[in-house]
């Protein structure tokens, strides 16, 4: 089964490597150098799919200052059909509505081929934020346009710990034609599987079958990629943010964290019925992270049910 | 080694079982029978200590109303005194300091064998609260008049999470004298690590010696019980709230769950270094939920590293 299969029969579990396109500034041969690298680091990992992110500033969502700047990036879209256009397996292109006019995403959204092509659309970072489609008008417009097309959205697990409504929002999406949710950032084990769960039971309660959930991890490499994921919104409980600025090596240790983490949710999604994924990132573009996030891959890939992959 | 010595030379780990002493309307006939059935529920337990707890109206410090109605219990000290003097461990004796005057205080204190007795003193639950001793001053006069009783105080994970200086407030609490802590009951085991890690890093920074901290598990047996939880102001986590909630035997459920955070927290204190105790009492006093606690407290006993015991 390929993962647009997984996905849609809400059966088998599946591995996702994420990752942000270069930066704008970058010109062709360099970007076509680091695809090859990006190729090659991943080439062994066996993932069902990738994903590219599509990355906004968002300075306007924090206000306090961003631990590392903010350089604009490619667009994903235009740096997977120009430099990883031979990657076998599908890829999820992430979309920030918000940058784009309807024309431009309804265009960008028919001339994908579900075969090969999923997205994840996500609505503005604030609401200070000037919109130019907004995340309800873009899900509209690939029902019209791409009913095939898999869509996903974000699960923000932090955002339940503060609200209590998530639950309700992935309901909300999954209406919307949504088909799997990929969350933000995990570190805090309580606060997924407080989302998990009451979702599985909301979901139970309407009759509804539950939706796979990507779980993401990035590893940390130093007190100031930690600063960044929590500027990021990712809450990291104290006793990990402790072990971490103790460890001999807090990259080795963050890895630990992680597998740690993806390896109680796993089972705890099993229980309620919840299928799930796991999506490995690097937050940081340091080579060690990356790296780091690679192997975290390997480690977790051989612990999901993912039939002869 | 008995307990005494465990916690002195804070090595080696210990199980303690604790109750609330019998109504204060309950005749003398009757509370040697429930001593007797208590006495015959523990025996075989192997537990290194009881711990007696001096129940005090709460309703000062949380407006909703008392999920099961406060009931005034005999004094824990003429309790064990009158009907338990042949329990053959040392008893831990809760004195909540602000019911007594110093007088009252002094001469209890002064008459305790530290062979066969401990005590941990508590002070008032509210700021509204009229207070006779306060918990500082109770402290003095143990250490003036039995400065080898030894002294343990509470410790609250819940407070951590909300201020984040409960660390601290155990450093303080080990400086006047404190050997050992007893925590509030723990369902929410990331604040309970969180609490462990801040305390285990500040004593390094300090170049103290962390003391062993007793983890308390209640079991819950009915949604009542878990509001009962609550209202004493344990953090039950949404996931495993709706985990009892569903399950075929919410008591079963809550064993495990229970076991499962303690089987969590004895290597997590050991990686850090912080000696560790286990507390199991029911906050129920239904029959069925005080037989579960002791079913809990059998099969986490034999995880502890308690040497010959």
């Amino acid at each position: 089964m390929d993962l647009q299969q997984r996905i849609a029969s809400r059966q088998g579990e599946f591995l996702l490597f994420a990752f942000t396109p270069p930066r704008l500034a970058t010109g062709p041969r360099k970007a076509q150098e680091i695809a090859d690298v990006t190729f090659e680091r991943l080439a062994h990992l066996g993932v069902d799919g990738l994903i590219l992110y599509d990355i906004d500033d968002e300075a306007d969502r924090n206000p306090a200052e961003r631990p590392f700047p903010f350089l604009p990036t490619m667009d994903p879209a235009d740096y997977l059909e120009r430099h990883l256009e031979a990657w076998p397996t599908p890829v999820v292109v992430y979309r920030a509505t918000a940058k784009y006019s309807e024309d431009e995403l309804r265009a960008w959204i028919a001339s994908q081929d579900p075969a090969t092509r999923m997205t994840v659309l996500v609505g503005a970072s604030s609401r200070e934020k000037p919109v130019a489609t907004t995340l309800r008008r873009a899900q509209e417009l690939r029902a019209e346009v791409a009913p095939d097309l898999l869509l996903g959205a974000v699960a923000i697990p932090e955002r339940h710990t503060g609200r209590g409504d998530e639950h309700l929002r992935l309901i909300a999406k999954q209406e919307a034609g949504c088909s799997y949710f990929v969350t933000q950032v995990v570190y805090d084990v309580n606060a997924a599987k407080n989302l998990v769960s009451d979702y599985a039971y909301e979901c139970r309660d309407r009759g509804l079958d539950p939706l796979p959930i990507a779980f993401t991890f990035s590893v940390c490499g130093s007190m100031k990629t930690l600063e960044f994921l929590r500027w990021l919104g990712v809450d990291v409980p104290r006793w990990i943010e402790n072990d971490l600025r103790h460890a001999d090596d807090t990259l080795d240790a963050s890895v630990e964290h992680a597998e740690a983490t993806a390896l109680e949710l796993i089972p705890f999604c099993r229980h309620l019925g919840v299928p799930c994924g796991l999506n490995i990132e690097s937050v940081s573009i340091r080579k060690v992270e990356i790296e780091a996030s690679v192997r975290l891959a390997e480690r977790l890939g051989g612990n999901l049910a993912r039939g002869s992959a």
